[in-house]
């Protein structure tokens, strides 16, 4: 079967391999393990949902020079083999005994000499994908080897999107936009969340999504209570202000922005705030620029809305983007990552419309050395009316 | 806003919230922390896609009388408060100093006796939903407090289900089985494989699915290479076995099964395959009972296969599910988990028709008192024929 499993050409993982043994050796790390559908992904181009499943995990080792080495169950094999890896070690999983470990062992001692450090994500935006007690295990009979935290390793190469992954995370903003367009065919006064939630999601697929792992959104008059939802079965009603948000996955990689629409016609404090948010965004298209850190991009946006009597919503402003629908940095007051050209990030801002009512407003893009290219179609000014 | 975000009526979270504390209290732990969506759902009712970001952290901390305490970024304060919990404690996340770490010791060191345990699930199929450097800055600062491995308890307490729980695994299965019978009218020869994937998401939505978390498959004669594979460009063939595996969600709860098709005339090896995992799921269908253990269903799934000419596939036959695509026990050689009445199973035997190429076959059952009881509709005995 020519299956569609390879996503890039080998040099495109080659190169981050290559990325991420630069950033391993100037740490002093011989060897790094990886566990999360991203990392995994990043690395391999090994692509597929079966990890809504936790019964097993899987280990990818990239060693301190030389092509990584996947460790995984059985049933990835096939799978893991039309990918650019070679050297791929099975077991049958789950096995309630030895799940992974033992072998997982072999192939780190194959690779790490006694007194090496193993590299592992272990701070902030990551977690450890394999049970908490086989990790202690490991740790165990790998000493005198000793994991080491490898997070700044992973995140400085994995920040920084090549022009190919820059085209897929564009070809899935695409697909929300093209799907936002269609909003007003079927929201609109009447209409349930739940029945809006499964057409928009009916319309990401059509207009080519390969899946849709994310989608979130709220209504209300003065705006939403937030913004992580569910659909409910609440009516949508004269006046409200109707907020989807989709993370939309298109050969691996996400968009993540929303929409905001106006259900007849909004009030005016929300009108006010819409065009405060639009504003400030504007304001940032025009003034990022590699150089800048995430915490300045937080200030100069809530700046921007408290000059247009708005008030910044808790919480970050934006974010990066591009293997999982949220990746560092993060746009918040205590955030000093440092952006760089090539970063795929998302302006966020959102302010209270109401005591207990907001509104959020999002665009993705690319970070260029002169300033931002949007990836999303920008928004338009004025809240886009559906029917009523 | 009138959110469907209860799913249940409190006293079911009650229920299992009291099932948790017995189990704790047999092991002597004085609480139990929980982080992944799963159990976080499965104690609180807290129902959303945004566990799809990988930047917070969130916590539910059950204890050993009680209701549970929410630790939780503030972004979800306000749809965990229209759960049934009441104690809600939020910090501003992401915080890269300190992502909720500080309000997590407080909340423990509040509840946990200076000499107490701390449950935390470290065993097969679970993972720890938190950056692993937190988590050792946490049992750091709770000594002499301990953390100690709480899977037993929790899957104990899960694997059993409520009738209320199964209700809402049927809903789910049944919208997998209207969108199955809707195969014919879009997979035939010709259309691609990523055609296919996209036209059968649509109808899991269409057909009442809050969102699809899950869809693989694979076609080709004989069988397929794999069953995780998301869809390639390859197009259906004369004579291929198309296979579609779903995990399609409704109110936060799973099905999992898939479903074959004889593109115009199937292989007689394939035929034959087919037949036989088919024949050997009624036999496992006559004969499962509350007491048999996972092994022994392994075991006679096995022999019934081979009793029909049939070469076992390696891997399980079949494992439990729910709340997510898969939970314990699983039909292995090695899992001697003893089956209990409302157990909520798969049966999923597969076959190689040739090297390297399968056939899988799956139902969905709750395990009653005499028996199985079908919670997806039995698939035909011979392959459905779709367009050529």
């Amino acid at each position: 079967m020519a299956e569609r499993s390879a996503i890039f050409p080998a040099g495109e993982y080659r190169r981050r391999v290559s990325a991420l043994q630069g950033a391993m050796a100037a740490e002093g790390m011989e060897a790094l393990l990886l566990t999360t559908p991203p990392d995994v992904f990043y690395v391999t181009g090994f692509l597929t949902r079966f990890w809504e499943s936790p019964t097993r995990p899987w280990f990818v080792i990239v060693p301190s020079s030389g092509p990584p080495v996947a460790v995984i169950p059985a049933i990835g094999a096939e799978l893991m083999g039309r990918t650019w890896i070679e050297d791929i070690r099975t077991w049958d999983a789950p096995d309630p005994q030895d799940d992974g470990v033992s072998l997982l062992i072999d192939a780190l001692t194959g690779i790490v000499p006694e007194r090496g450090r193993v590299g592992l994500p272990m701070g902030p935006e990551t977690h450890l994908r394999m049970p908490l007690a086989d990790h202690a295990l490991v740790e165990a009979r790998l000493a005198p080897r000793t994991f080491t935290d490898a997070t700044a390793v992973v995140r400085r190469v994995r920040e920084v999107k090549s022009e190919t992954e820059i085209d897929r995370i564009r070809a899935a903003c695409g697909v929300a936009d093209r799907a936002f367009a269609r909003v007003p065919e079927f929201a609109g006064e009447g209409r349930t969340m739940a029945e809006v939630f499964r057409a928009f999601q009916v319309a990401l697929l059509e207009e080519g999504a390969d899946w849709v792992s994310y989608v979130a959104g709220g209504a209300g008059r003065d705006g939403y209570g937030d913004v992580i939802s569910p659909a409910g079965d609440r009516a949508l009603q004269q006046g409200d202000v109707l907020m989807l948000d989709t993370g939309a996955v298109r050969d691996g990689h996400y968009c993540d922005f929303d929409r905001n629409f106006a259900v007849g016609r909004a009030s005016d404090a929300a009108r006010r705030t819409h065009a405060a948010l639009h504003a400030a965004t504007d304001a940032a298209l025009r003034e990022l620029r590699p150089g800048l850190r995430a915490c300045d991009v937080h200030r100069l946006l809530a700046n921007e809305l408290r000059a247009r009597g708005a008030t910044p919503g808790a919480g970050r402003l934006g974010h990066g983007l591009g293997l999982s629908l949220t990746e560092w940095p993060s746009f918040t007051p205590l955030d000093d990552t440092v952006l760089r050209e090539g970063m795929v990030l998302t302006l966020e801002p959102g302010a209270e419309v109401a005591p207990g009512r907001l509104l959020v407003h999002e665009e993705n893009l690319v970070l260029r050395v002169d300033g931002p290219e949007l990836l999303s179609t920008r928004a338009p000014a004025e809240l886009p009316v559906v029917g009523a």
